[in-house]
Protein backbone atom coordinates (compact mmCIF):
# COMPACT_ATOMS: atom_id res chain seq x y z
CA UNK A 1 0.00 0.00 0.00
CA UNK A 2 3.12 2.46 0.80
CA UNK A 3 4.09 2.33 -2.45
CA UNK A 4 0.85 3.27 -4.52
CA UNK A 5 0.45 5.90 -1.70
CA UNK A 6 4.25 7.01 -3.33
CA UNK A 7 3.46 7.27 -6.79
CA UNK A 8 0.12 9.44 -6.06
CA UNK A 9 1.26 12.01 -7.34
CA UNK A 10 3.67 10.85 -9.86
CA UNK A 11 2.22 10.97 -13.76
CA UNK A 12 4.49 8.76 -15.99
CA UNK A 13 4.42 5.84 -17.78
CA UNK A 14 3.27 2.33 -16.63
CA UNK A 15 4.77 -1.01 -16.34
CA UNK A 16 2.60 -3.39 -19.02
CA UNK A 17 1.37 -0.52 -21.41
CA UNK A 18 3.18 1.49 -24.22
CA UNK A 19 4.65 4.54 -22.95
CA UNK A 20 2.23 7.40 -23.99
CA UNK A 21 -0.91 4.97 -23.00
CA UNK A 22 0.58 4.39 -19.82
CA UNK A 23 1.08 7.97 -18.91
CA UNK A 24 -2.63 8.41 -20.36
CA UNK A 25 -3.54 6.10 -17.81
CA UNK A 26 -2.08 7.15 -15.12
CA UNK A 27 -3.80 10.49 -15.46
CA UNK A 28 -6.69 8.26 -15.62
CA UNK A 29 -6.44 6.54 -12.50
CA UNK A 30 -5.81 9.74 -10.28
CA UNK A 31 -8.63 11.05 -11.93
CA UNK A 32 -10.79 7.84 -10.83
CA UNK A 33 -9.65 8.11 -7.39
CA UNK A 34 -10.10 11.12 -6.68
CA UNK A 35 -13.52 10.62 -7.78
CA UNK A 36 -13.78 8.32 -5.55
CA UNK A 37 -12.51 9.76 -2.59
CA UNK A 38 -14.98 12.55 -3.55
CA UNK A 39 -18.03 10.17 -2.72
CA UNK A 40 -16.67 8.23 0.13
CA UNK A 41 -18.93 7.14 2.76
CA UNK A 42 -21.81 8.98 1.26
CA UNK A 43 -25.38 7.21 1.85
CA UNK A 44 -27.92 6.09 -0.80
CA UNK A 45 -29.91 8.96 0.25
CA UNK A 46 -27.15 11.54 0.16
CA UNK A 47 -26.23 9.97 -3.62
CA UNK A 48 -29.63 10.96 -4.61
CA UNK A 49 -29.46 14.75 -3.00
CA UNK A 50 -29.77 17.57 -5.83
CA UNK A 51 -29.50 21.07 -5.28
CA UNK A 52 -33.00 23.09 -4.69
CA UNK A 53 -34.15 19.42 -5.77
CA UNK A 54 -32.92 20.30 -9.56
CA UNK A 55 -30.27 19.82 -11.87
CA UNK A 56 -27.92 16.04 -11.50
CA UNK A 57 -27.52 13.80 -7.87
CA UNK A 58 -24.23 12.45 -7.19
CA UNK A 59 -25.40 9.19 -7.88
CA UNK A 60 -26.24 10.18 -11.58
CA UNK A 61 -23.05 11.94 -12.24
CA UNK A 62 -21.09 7.92 -11.14
CA UNK A 63 -23.68 6.98 -13.28
CA UNK A 64 -22.52 8.94 -16.13
CA UNK A 65 -18.92 8.72 -15.81
CA UNK A 66 -19.36 5.06 -16.12
CA UNK A 67 -21.58 5.13 -19.48
CA UNK A 68 -19.17 7.56 -20.96
CA UNK A 69 -16.59 5.29 -20.97
CA UNK A 70 -18.39 2.65 -22.13
CA UNK A 71 -19.78 4.57 -24.93
CA UNK A 72 -15.79 5.79 -25.77
CA UNK A 73 -14.91 2.10 -25.72
CA UNK A 74 -17.04 1.03 -28.32
CA UNK A 75 -16.01 3.91 -30.31
CA UNK A 76 -12.29 3.85 -29.94
CA UNK A 77 -11.92 -0.34 -29.43
CA UNK A 78 -14.71 -1.27 -31.68
CA UNK A 79 -14.04 1.36 -33.86
CA UNK A 80 -18.11 1.73 -34.88
CA UNK A 81 -20.79 3.69 -33.24
CA UNK A 82 -23.00 2.82 -31.00
CA UNK A 83 -26.04 0.55 -32.15
CA UNK A 84 -29.50 1.36 -31.18
CA UNK A 85 -29.74 -1.46 -28.45
CA UNK A 86 -26.25 -0.11 -26.89
CA UNK A 87 -27.33 3.37 -26.98
CA UNK A 88 -30.85 2.28 -25.48
CA UNK A 89 -29.02 0.71 -22.43
CA UNK A 90 -26.48 3.88 -22.00
CA UNK A 91 -28.50 6.81 -23.15
CA UNK A 92 -30.20 7.64 -20.07
CA UNK A 93 -26.77 8.21 -18.41
CA UNK A 94 -25.23 9.64 -21.61
CA UNK A 95 -27.80 12.47 -21.00
CA UNK A 96 -28.60 13.00 -17.64
CA UNK A 97 -31.04 15.37 -16.75
CA UNK A 98 -34.78 14.38 -15.05
CA UNK A 99 -35.18 11.31 -16.85
CA UNK A 100 -32.10 9.97 -15.32
CA UNK A 101 -32.50 10.85 -11.60
CA UNK A 102 -36.13 9.02 -11.86
CA UNK A 103 -34.47 5.61 -13.11
CA UNK A 104 -30.81 6.27 -11.39
CA UNK A 105 -31.91 6.61 -7.38
CA UNK A 106 -32.06 5.15 -4.20
CA UNK A 107 -28.53 2.93 -4.85
CA UNK A 108 -25.52 2.27 -2.33
CA UNK A 109 -22.26 3.52 -3.35
CA UNK A 110 -21.14 -0.06 -3.67
CA UNK A 111 -23.47 0.02 -7.31
CA UNK A 112 -21.69 3.10 -8.60
CA UNK A 113 -18.32 1.73 -7.33
CA UNK A 114 -18.85 -1.47 -9.14
CA UNK A 115 -19.91 0.07 -12.54
CA UNK A 116 -17.38 1.94 -12.57
CA UNK A 117 -14.33 -0.72 -11.82
CA UNK A 118 -16.21 -3.13 -14.21
CA UNK A 119 -16.22 -0.70 -17.34
CA UNK A 120 -12.22 0.46 -16.03
CA UNK A 121 -11.34 -3.27 -16.27
CA UNK A 122 -11.92 -3.61 -19.89
CA UNK A 123 -10.65 -0.44 -20.85
CA UNK A 124 -7.48 -1.20 -19.18
CA UNK A 125 -7.70 -4.81 -20.95
CA UNK A 126 -8.26 -3.30 -24.38
CA UNK A 127 -5.00 -0.40 -23.41
CA UNK A 128 -2.79 -3.51 -23.15
CA UNK A 129 -3.16 -4.61 -26.70
CA UNK A 130 -2.24 -0.92 -27.95
CA UNK A 131 0.67 0.25 -29.58
CA UNK A 132 1.00 4.61 -28.64
CA UNK A 133 0.57 4.69 -32.07
CA UNK A 134 -3.08 4.05 -31.71
CA UNK A 135 -3.84 7.13 -29.84
CA UNK A 136 -2.68 9.44 -32.81
CA UNK A 137 -4.98 7.69 -35.15
CA UNK A 138 -8.02 10.15 -36.55
CA UNK A 139 -11.25 9.37 -37.59
CA UNK A 140 -14.88 11.84 -37.99
CA UNK A 141 -15.99 13.13 -34.29
CA UNK A 142 -19.54 13.86 -34.78
CA UNK A 143 -20.85 15.11 -38.33
CA UNK A 144 -18.61 18.04 -38.45
CA UNK A 145 -15.22 17.02 -37.13
CA UNK A 146 -12.36 14.70 -36.48
CA UNK A 147 -10.91 13.45 -33.75
CA UNK A 148 -7.77 11.15 -32.35
CA UNK A 149 -7.84 8.77 -30.30
CA UNK A 150 -6.02 10.65 -27.43
CA UNK A 151 -8.35 13.20 -27.45
CA UNK A 152 -11.46 10.84 -27.00
CA UNK A 153 -9.63 8.79 -24.26
CA UNK A 154 -8.74 12.82 -22.76
CA UNK A 155 -12.44 13.51 -22.76
CA UNK A 156 -13.26 10.41 -21.26
CA UNK A 157 -11.48 11.94 -18.08
CA UNK A 158 -11.66 15.36 -18.80
CA UNK A 159 -15.08 14.99 -18.40
CA UNK A 160 -15.23 12.99 -15.40
CA UNK A 161 -12.83 15.80 -13.66
CA UNK A 162 -15.30 18.56 -14.53
CA UNK A 163 -18.42 16.33 -12.68
CA UNK A 164 -16.06 15.49 -9.66
CA UNK A 165 -15.82 18.93 -9.75
CA UNK A 166 -19.57 19.80 -9.47
CA UNK A 167 -20.03 16.19 -7.20
CA UNK A 168 -17.83 18.04 -4.84
CA UNK A 169 -19.94 21.63 -5.03
CA UNK A 170 -23.21 18.96 -4.42
CA UNK A 171 -21.94 17.46 -1.49
CA UNK A 172 -20.59 21.10 0.39
CA UNK A 173 -24.28 22.22 -0.40
CA UNK A 174 -25.65 19.17 0.86
CA UNK A 175 -23.46 19.48 4.10
CA UNK A 176 -24.67 23.30 4.50
CA UNK A 177 -28.24 22.01 3.99
CA UNK A 178 -27.95 19.05 7.02
CA UNK A 179 -25.88 21.47 9.15
CA UNK A 180 -29.35 23.63 9.16
CA UNK B 1 -9.23 30.44 -37.94
CA UNK B 2 -10.30 26.97 -40.25
CA UNK B 3 -7.60 24.94 -39.48
CA UNK B 4 -8.00 25.72 -35.54
CA UNK B 5 -11.10 24.88 -35.25
CA UNK B 6 -10.55 21.21 -37.02
CA UNK B 7 -7.72 20.85 -34.72
CA UNK B 8 -10.12 21.28 -31.89
CA UNK B 9 -10.09 17.66 -30.99
CA UNK B 10 -6.67 16.69 -31.15
CA UNK B 11 -4.42 16.08 -28.59
CA UNK B 12 -1.21 15.92 -30.02
CA UNK B 13 2.24 17.11 -30.11
CA UNK B 14 3.04 21.29 -30.75
CA UNK B 15 5.61 22.79 -32.78
CA UNK B 16 7.88 24.92 -31.03
CA UNK B 17 7.71 22.52 -28.14
CA UNK B 18 9.05 18.50 -27.28
CA UNK B 19 6.97 16.10 -27.57
CA UNK B 20 5.27 15.06 -24.48
CA UNK B 21 5.30 19.06 -22.95
CA UNK B 22 3.44 19.67 -26.38
CA UNK B 23 0.81 17.17 -26.09
CA UNK B 24 0.65 18.58 -22.48
CA UNK B 25 -0.07 21.76 -23.79
CA UNK B 26 -2.60 20.92 -26.14
CA UNK B 27 -4.66 19.25 -23.33
CA UNK B 28 -4.25 22.62 -21.04
CA UNK B 29 -5.58 24.45 -24.46
CA UNK B 30 -8.28 22.79 -24.79
CA UNK B 31 -9.10 22.92 -21.54
CA UNK B 32 -8.64 26.68 -20.96
CA UNK B 33 -10.61 27.05 -24.75
CA UNK B 34 -13.58 24.82 -22.54
CA UNK B 35 -13.43 27.42 -19.57
CA UNK B 36 -13.70 30.78 -21.89
CA UNK B 37 -16.56 29.35 -23.10
CA UNK B 38 -18.27 28.43 -20.29
CA UNK B 39 -17.93 31.99 -18.99
CA UNK B 40 -19.03 33.36 -22.35
CA UNK B 41 -20.89 36.95 -22.24
CA UNK B 42 -21.03 36.91 -18.11
CA UNK B 43 -21.94 40.27 -17.43
CA UNK B 44 -19.87 41.31 -14.12
CA UNK B 45 -23.06 40.70 -12.01
CA UNK B 46 -23.31 37.43 -13.11
CA UNK B 47 -19.59 36.83 -12.56
CA UNK B 48 -20.22 37.48 -8.90
CA UNK B 49 -23.17 34.72 -8.70
CA UNK B 50 -23.20 32.58 -5.44
CA UNK B 51 -25.63 29.78 -5.24
CA UNK B 52 -27.33 30.67 -1.99
CA UNK B 53 -25.18 33.17 -1.57
CA UNK B 54 -22.66 30.91 -0.38
CA UNK B 55 -19.44 29.01 -1.78
CA UNK B 56 -17.70 30.12 -4.50
CA UNK B 57 -18.68 33.11 -7.29
CA UNK B 58 -17.73 32.08 -11.17
CA UNK B 59 -15.25 34.96 -10.99
CA UNK B 60 -13.28 33.97 -7.92
CA UNK B 61 -13.15 30.78 -9.41
CA UNK B 62 -11.84 32.09 -12.94
CA UNK B 63 -9.23 34.17 -10.02
CA UNK B 64 -8.36 31.12 -8.44
CA UNK B 65 -7.55 28.80 -11.60
CA UNK B 66 -4.72 32.00 -12.85
CA UNK B 67 -3.79 31.68 -9.23
CA UNK B 68 -3.08 28.05 -9.21
CA UNK B 69 -0.95 28.34 -12.33
CA UNK B 70 1.16 31.19 -11.23
CA UNK B 71 2.00 29.18 -7.93
CA UNK B 72 2.90 25.80 -10.11
CA UNK B 73 5.15 28.77 -12.82
CA UNK B 74 7.30 29.48 -9.64
CA UNK B 75 7.65 25.85 -8.17
CA UNK B 76 8.28 23.63 -11.31
CA UNK B 77 9.91 26.82 -13.64
CA UNK B 78 12.31 28.91 -10.23
CA UNK B 79 12.21 25.53 -8.03
CA UNK B 80 11.39 26.94 -5.07
CA UNK B 81 8.16 27.85 -3.14
CA UNK B 82 6.53 31.04 -2.97
CA UNK B 83 7.80 34.05 -0.97
CA UNK B 84 5.67 35.35 1.62
CA UNK B 85 4.97 38.00 -0.57
CA UNK B 86 4.09 36.20 -3.32
CA UNK B 87 1.76 34.29 -1.10
CA UNK B 88 0.61 37.21 -0.20
CA UNK B 89 -0.42 38.49 -3.63
CA UNK B 90 -1.69 34.50 -4.48
CA UNK B 91 -3.50 33.35 -1.20
CA UNK B 92 -6.54 35.01 -1.40
CA UNK B 93 -7.12 33.02 -5.06
CA UNK B 94 -5.65 29.88 -3.82
CA UNK B 95 -7.59 29.59 -0.76
CA UNK B 96 -11.18 30.99 -2.43
CA UNK B 97 -13.69 31.16 0.50
CA UNK B 98 -15.53 33.99 2.08
CA UNK B 99 -12.72 36.14 1.86
CA UNK B 100 -11.69 35.88 -1.72
CA UNK B 101 -15.33 37.00 -2.84
CA UNK B 102 -15.18 39.78 -0.62
CA UNK B 103 -12.52 40.68 -2.51
CA UNK B 104 -12.29 39.57 -6.12
CA UNK B 105 -16.02 40.93 -7.34
CA UNK B 106 -17.66 43.63 -9.58
CA UNK B 107 -14.99 42.87 -12.36
CA UNK B 108 -16.02 42.75 -15.96
CA UNK B 109 -14.60 38.94 -18.21
CA UNK B 110 -12.25 41.19 -19.46
CA UNK B 111 -10.51 41.02 -15.95
CA UNK B 112 -10.60 37.70 -15.59
CA UNK B 113 -9.78 36.80 -19.11
CA UNK B 114 -6.63 39.14 -19.32
CA UNK B 115 -4.92 37.66 -16.12
CA UNK B 116 -5.34 34.32 -17.53
CA UNK B 117 -3.74 35.05 -20.96
CA UNK B 118 -0.94 36.88 -19.30
CA UNK B 119 -0.11 34.36 -17.00
CA UNK B 120 -0.94 31.52 -19.44
CA UNK B 121 1.83 33.57 -21.89
CA UNK B 122 4.72 33.15 -19.32
CA UNK B 123 3.69 29.25 -19.14
CA UNK B 124 4.07 29.16 -23.00
CA UNK B 125 7.78 31.09 -23.10
CA UNK B 126 9.30 28.55 -20.41
CA UNK B 127 7.78 25.09 -21.68
CA UNK B 128 9.59 26.54 -24.71
CA UNK B 129 12.80 26.05 -22.93
CA UNK B 130 12.59 22.58 -21.45
CA UNK B 131 12.72 19.07 -22.36
CA UNK B 132 10.64 16.19 -21.63
CA UNK B 133 13.17 14.94 -19.16
CA UNK B 134 12.04 17.53 -17.60
CA UNK B 135 8.26 16.23 -16.70
CA UNK B 136 9.61 13.31 -15.18
CA UNK B 137 12.05 15.13 -12.53
CA UNK B 138 10.53 14.74 -9.09
CA UNK B 139 11.05 16.45 -6.08
CA UNK B 140 8.77 17.05 -2.66
CA UNK B 141 5.21 18.07 -2.91
CA UNK B 142 4.31 19.16 0.72
CA UNK B 143 5.51 17.38 3.81
CA UNK B 144 5.14 13.83 3.47
CA UNK B 145 4.86 13.46 -0.73
CA UNK B 146 6.82 13.91 -3.82
CA UNK B 147 5.46 14.77 -7.55
CA UNK B 148 7.34 14.92 -10.84
CA UNK B 149 6.52 17.90 -12.59
CA UNK B 150 4.40 16.21 -15.44
CA UNK B 151 1.78 15.31 -12.31
CA UNK B 152 1.99 19.39 -11.28
CA UNK B 153 1.02 20.78 -14.57
CA UNK B 154 -1.52 18.04 -15.16
CA UNK B 155 -3.20 19.53 -11.68
CA UNK B 156 -2.91 23.21 -13.22
CA UNK B 157 -5.45 21.85 -15.65
CA UNK B 158 -7.10 19.13 -14.42
CA UNK B 159 -8.07 21.54 -10.96
CA UNK B 160 -9.07 24.03 -13.54
CA UNK B 161 -11.44 21.14 -15.17
CA UNK B 162 -13.36 20.62 -11.71
CA UNK B 163 -13.95 24.44 -11.47
CA UNK B 164 -15.14 23.95 -15.16
CA UNK B 165 -17.18 21.71 -14.16
CA UNK B 166 -18.48 23.56 -10.91
CA UNK B 167 -18.72 27.14 -13.07
CA UNK B 168 -20.91 25.15 -15.96
CA UNK B 169 -23.25 24.02 -12.52
CA UNK B 170 -23.43 27.30 -11.04
CA UNK B 171 -24.36 29.23 -14.58
CA UNK B 172 -27.62 27.20 -14.68
CA UNK B 173 -28.94 27.23 -11.09
CA UNK B 174 -28.25 31.24 -12.03
CA UNK B 175 -30.05 31.08 -15.37
CA UNK B 176 -32.98 28.82 -13.44
CA UNK B 177 -33.36 31.13 -11.03
CA UNK B 178 -32.98 34.19 -13.52
CA UNK B 179 -36.03 32.66 -15.15
CA UNK B 180 -37.99 32.36 -12.06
Amino acid sequence: MKSTEDKRFIIEKKSGYNSIIGRLLSMMDYTRMTTLEAVNNLTAKELDYRIDVKGNSIGCLLYHMACVEEVYQIITFEERDPTDKELQKLEVGLNLGEKAHQIIHNKEIEFYREQLNRVREHTLERFREKEDSWLDEVSPFGPNNVANNYFRWFHVFEDELNHRGQIRLIRQHMKRKQEG
